[in-house]
């Protein structure tokens, strides 16, 4: 079997690096070291479900950073990340969920081995993964460093994508497209709501052909959500055995995933003829997703989409509070989202070129909800564009 | 849509709850924080993929436990646990993902109110999803409470499943085999991993008809694990858009999910004619499971099962060291282990009636990897049962 290609240039992971390295500078750190299997993939290029047990990636400023893990994940390592193999460190199979002893004590060895036992040491305090028990640990073992929190540090300078990453979410696009396309072909009354699923799921896997190219489908950081009628307002209930019924809606919030790059999608299927109501509200969230778009300019704030958005909402008599959309890109479970920037009207965060986000505007009722979203991308000029091509409108069956 | 049944009987949560508050006595707890999504959902039935938010369970001895989480997830909370409407609490949105304030202040508040400022808490220390600085903020919010490490004190009584347990465990195994099936059946040389991968998660969520009920499928805690050749020294690694290849070995490391209960479950393809060598290490692993099974009897210990497998391994010329197994049941991303007792020669828990695990001999060369492994319960007399049936062998495709 051949080996598997890098996911970027060498040239890319160059500059994520210096961006990482002029953060650390700036905020007096020595090293950091990121649990985030996104950061980790982000800065090495390392790909495994092996975000399980302990494991990180060590910056500092005068050599290549460090992957470290279990030892039987540094083969993993060896095959996906840029690193050569004496920046491959791993601790063995006994610390693994063990309570005598904890993997960060094999860390704290390392950076004692590099000097850094006094150092300013950015940790990422509150991101999945990096437990209570490590940090405390990793504090006990290191008394004389320096640990800071680090959170969302490089989840920050992610926010930019440059073109190598956009190639990737225009990839993941194409594929949310498809499987939105799948829901909406396979939906029918009487069809329990794991079979849908199932269609779903496999033909996110399956991928599509590029000029000639077969473009894999990646697993997704989140499961299909579907939920139908009232149980929309529980948005976060996976399926079941249920089937689905007449005379209700279903939002299909879904993200394909090419090589853990995401565009998440989403729209509502009705089935028979719509309430008016419903039908109202659609059109009122396209044309706010149209104003969205449009206030979504370099130069602009992630509040002023926000602000657009509801402003056509409320024309339309809807009231609609929270975020609206939050960045999105790389990512491993639990989420697809990279917890940082949000459009909401509390967030004035500068929009860059290069920036994407999940807009989504989503409505519940008593009695159904209404999510109609779009993956966008950040343009040099003009209005923010959008990276799936279907109908902004309430699907229909009857 | 008829509303959510219940996925397990009033006894049962009594039962669950009452072994909870006598371990939290023994260790002189007033309260038990549960962040882990597999101790909410085993405690009370919740049930949804919202753990990418902070959230818990939290257990006193005089009333019902709290669900505790974000606001719109109490709305899943409403429609899937026990619990009566009065011991759901939420929190704002606006603590989502923010920087400038934290769920745990909103969990610290509840406790003030409980009158629990000053009591001995217990919290998941080394758990996913109770970061650093939840913990750090309840401390900071709690100066006089006792928050002492109660890591895996749930997740020890799930140990031991109860008959109603045991039919979910054993309809997940149902699914196991048949995605094995769809694994062997479809895979041939040139068909991208991507495609199988796929086959399998339809084939998962689909589920079977079992006396005239249909039996649907979850999505399993890990996505399937399919490595072929020598990457199978690098096991975490997740599918790509390669095809498997003739003369070459590929282990399917998958497990059917029902109603997140799990039984793992691993066979070996070889495509072509394989070499005598993997035939005579799966004879080998054959024997040794057989010799575990017998060893894995109630009143026996699980490092019992370990030598009795590594006995067998080692009187063909095998080496094997590390864990051969480990406690299997309910669980969420990021792993479908309970993470407590191992199958190791230093682990001398002593094995009960009901309790389950996934034994995995696992055996990787310069050349291949090979998995035979089965999910096994400890009866009441006699040997360990498989909830799988299918051979126990190396799969030839030739």
């Amino acid at each position: 079997m051949p080996a598997i290609a890098p996911a970027f240039s060498a040239a890319e992971y160059a500059r994520r690096l210096a961006l990482t390295r002029a953060e650390m500078r700036a905020r007096g750190l020595d090293a950091l070291f990121c649990e985030d299997p996104s950061n980790m993939a982000w800065l090495t290029g390392y790909d495994g479900w092996s975000f399980y047990v302990h494991q990180g990636v060590l910056v500092t400023h005068d050599a290549d950073p460090f992957w470290w893990g279990r030892r039987m994940d540094a083969e993993g390592a060896k095959r996906t990340a840029w690193l050569s193999d004496d920046r491959l460190r791993s601790y063995n199979d006994d610390f693994v969920q063990a309570v005598d002893r904890h993997p960060m004590q094999d860390l704290a060895a390392l950076l004692r081995e590099l000097g850094l036992a006094r150092a300013a040491i950015g940790v990422e305090l509150d991101n999945y993964y990096y437990s209570a028990r490590a940090h405390l640990t990793l504090a006990h073992e290191l008394p004389e460093a320096h640990l800071s929190d680090a959170t969302a540090l490089v989840n920050r300078l992610r926010a930019v994508k440059s073109d190598e990453e956009l190639v990737f979410m225009r990839r993941a696009a194409k594929i949310s497209e498809r499987i939105q396309d799948v829901a909406y072909e396979k939906i029918e009354p009487g069809l329990p709501k794991n079979l849908l699923a199932a269609e779903i799921m496999s033909e996110a896997l399956k991928g599509y052909e590029e000029d000639g190219e077969q473009i894999w489908g990646d697993y997704a950081a989140i499961v299909p959500m579907l939920p139908s009628g009232p149980d929309s307002a529980a948005p976060h209930l996976t399926w079941d055995g249920r089937p689905f019924q007449k005379d209700e809606a279903t939002f299909f919030e879904l993200s394909g995933c090419y090589r853990r790059y995401h565009a998440p999608f989403c729209r509502t299927v009705w089935l028979g003829k719509p309430p008016q109501e419903i039908l109202d509200a659609a059109s009122a969230v396209a044309e706010g997703i149209e104003e969205g778009l449009e206030a979504g300019r370099a130069g602009a704030r992630a509040s002023d989409v926000a602000r657009a958005l509801y402003s056509a909402l409320h024309r339309a008599g809807l009231q609609k509070e929270g975020r609206c959309g939050y960045a999105i890109g790389l990512s491993y479970p639990p989420d697809w989202g990279e917890r940082t920037i949000s459009l909401r009207l509390s967030d004035d965060t500068v929009l860059e070129p290069g920036m994407t986000f999940h807009f989504m505007p989503a409505l519940w009722t008593e009695a159904w909800g209404l999510e109609i979203t779009e993956t966008i991308v950040i343009r040099d000029d003009g209005p923010a564009e959008c990276l799936c091509n279907r109908p902004r409108e309430l699907f229909v069956k009857d």
